[in-house]
């Protein structure tokens, strides 16, 4: 399989993450796109860098100015506030309460980010627009013919609205190859099979009838992000219908994954779409420090093969997925899975 | 005048206070009502303890059960969490992006909390269920008959909404306050001259013509508390225009203070309440650490002679306010020249 790829994601590296009002070192770490990276390249995949920079009008297609402004300009003007945090993290938010557009860089920065999981750095912004570039550019190959691709993307981007931040997510880099690859197809849709439900995804096409968003995720009863991923956010206005939950319970293993994924394809059949985005988290892996479910190595390989068995052109977007010693191997697995099942 | 208080806010004493990401001290401590309570009582004022305990009813008036139970709840659940903080702290924010109501505690933190300014520790819920009984017993006393009657509150509460706390507040006790006044008066009046905007007052009453809500506070474009408090806040639905916002320049001192001070009696006075209540921040003062404002000792006089010189039936409670050397003093002053401006 094309993948694509290249080093910008580094200049990103947060240092801190709050958890339960206690400081943690983040997990979501440039090591993860190594290791997938060794995986990819010891599978024989064809890696390739991306062929051209799209620049800003593909994120622009899916997040507002206020927000792609902040996310670049933001860094400079946090550190210019007496004893302000290296990163920027935020203490104040408005919590949907009819708050105004506030101009200070406290006030956006509450009002931009959802939490404290995703802090900015100096190179956040160029690392999130390059991880975007790079899903633009596996679409941009689907476009062009070929089966499959995967954007091996960091920071990953699923939990990203179209106006804020959130659980390590800036940029949707899934959304914005599905909205690009809307520039063509007249219908697509994206199968989040991470973790943690796709909130930010499902929150920018939540009123569209277009796209069709799809999450399997741990129960948000009890998991991060809590207030999304229930299994009757249906989706509203012309998009009600259009957006379908599968929560399952933590600790959930392949067999249940399995089973969910049925609903799940039966919607995308219905569906008839022109092209498949996949929010490929693999941090539903048994292994995975954030112990969500408990998904075998062996089960990536039966994931990767039912998502192949679609027949559909499909955008790979690699999401979450954190250190431990199965997450090359994840990789290697979904991947073989899905190219087996397309006979490639 | 009539002061009331007891000691019940010894029990609330948080620890953390983030600030553009930086842990510091909170300024919101014990030592506040110590100082507040000495003034008052060399000024001869006429301390008292509540004559009656109000239990939850007032409160609950006010703020939604779903809140009243987290507040009451929350710091055992929290404390179970492997990791957790000593206080609770939020992470993770809905901000207001279509969000269900979380089951778990950590969703709940941030459901209900708008800050990190706000830590809940195993004292808190019954700190601030006294202190809004305060608020209610000088409330009580004014519908007996008292020209007016000071609350010395602690936790403040004008940050607070219906459904969260804020900014060092949990409920909103001027807020209380006032909607126990209503219960035998047709309307009635919040003028707060906190150095932050009332928001949680506002928010609370924002669609109610019932209560005028009216605001003196240092221009959120750069100041907490950065989403609400801009002039454009007018109220909505019924209570389109008895929302009124007076936002100063920072820094600005007497003069622009009691300028601002006419147009708000000008609107109070063509509201025309049967009973005012007054959200009493000392923290506009130049020598205050959260430094906004510049009113001097000689403000406050005028200021409570301005407010008296309403002739309202008058319900003061203590909102913000820190350690500074002329904490004691600025309280005097303002109860001072209330009292002379009434002929007391």
């Amino acid at each position: 399989m094309k993948v694509v790829f290249n080093e910008s994601h580094r200049q990103h590296h947060p240092r801190n993450f709050l958890v339960s009002g206690a400081r943690h070192d983040s997990p979501e770490v440039p090591g993860r796109a190594d290791a997938l990276l060794a995986a990819a390249r010891d599978a024989g995949h064809d890696l390739m860098a991306p062929v051209r920079d799209f620049g800003l009008a593909p994120a622009a297609a899916v997040h507002t100015p206020e927000y792609l402004q902040f996310l670049q300009n933001i860094y400079p003007r946090w550190r210019r506030i007496e004893g302000a945090s290296d990163e920027v993290i935020p203490n104040v938010h408005p919590n949907g309460c009819g708050a105004g557009y506030p101009d200070s860089a406290v006030g956006q920065a509450g009002y931009h980010m959802a939490d404290t999981a995703c802090p900015i750095s100096e190179g956040t912004w160029s690392a999130a627009l390059a991880a975007a570039d790079l899903a633009v550019n596996a679409a941009q190959l689907v476009l062009d013919g070929a089966p499959a691709a995967y954007a091996l993307c960091r920071p990953p981007g699923h939990h990203a609205f179209a106006d804020m931040a959130g659980g390590f997510c800036f940029l949707n880099n899934s959304a914005i190859a599905a909205q690009f690859l809307r520039r063509h197809l007249e219908h697509v849709a994206i199968l989040d099979v991470d973790l943690h439900h796709g909130n930010g995804t499902q929150g920018i096409f939540y009123e569209r009838a277009d796209v069709l968003t799809v999450s399997l995720h741990a129960d948000p009863a009890r998991f991060y992000p809590f207030f999304w991923g229930h299994a009757g956010e249906r989706g509203a206005g012309p998009g009600l219908g259009f957006n379908l939950n599968l929560p399952l319970p933590r600790g959930s293993g392949d067999e249940a994954f399995l089973l969910a994924l049925e609903p799940a394809f039966a919607r995308i059949r219905a569906f008839a779409p022109a092209a498949l985005v996949v929010a490929l988290g693999l941090d539903a892996h048994e292994a995975d420090p954030l112990a969500g479910l408990a998904v075998t190595s062996d089960g990536f390989t039966q994931i990767g093969r039912a998502i192949g068995s679609l027949g559909l052109p499909s955008v790979l977007v690699q999401e979450g997925g954190y250190l431990n010693d199965a997450l090359g191997r994840n990789l290697t697995n979904v991947l073989g899975g899905f190219e087996k099942a397309r006979g490639a």
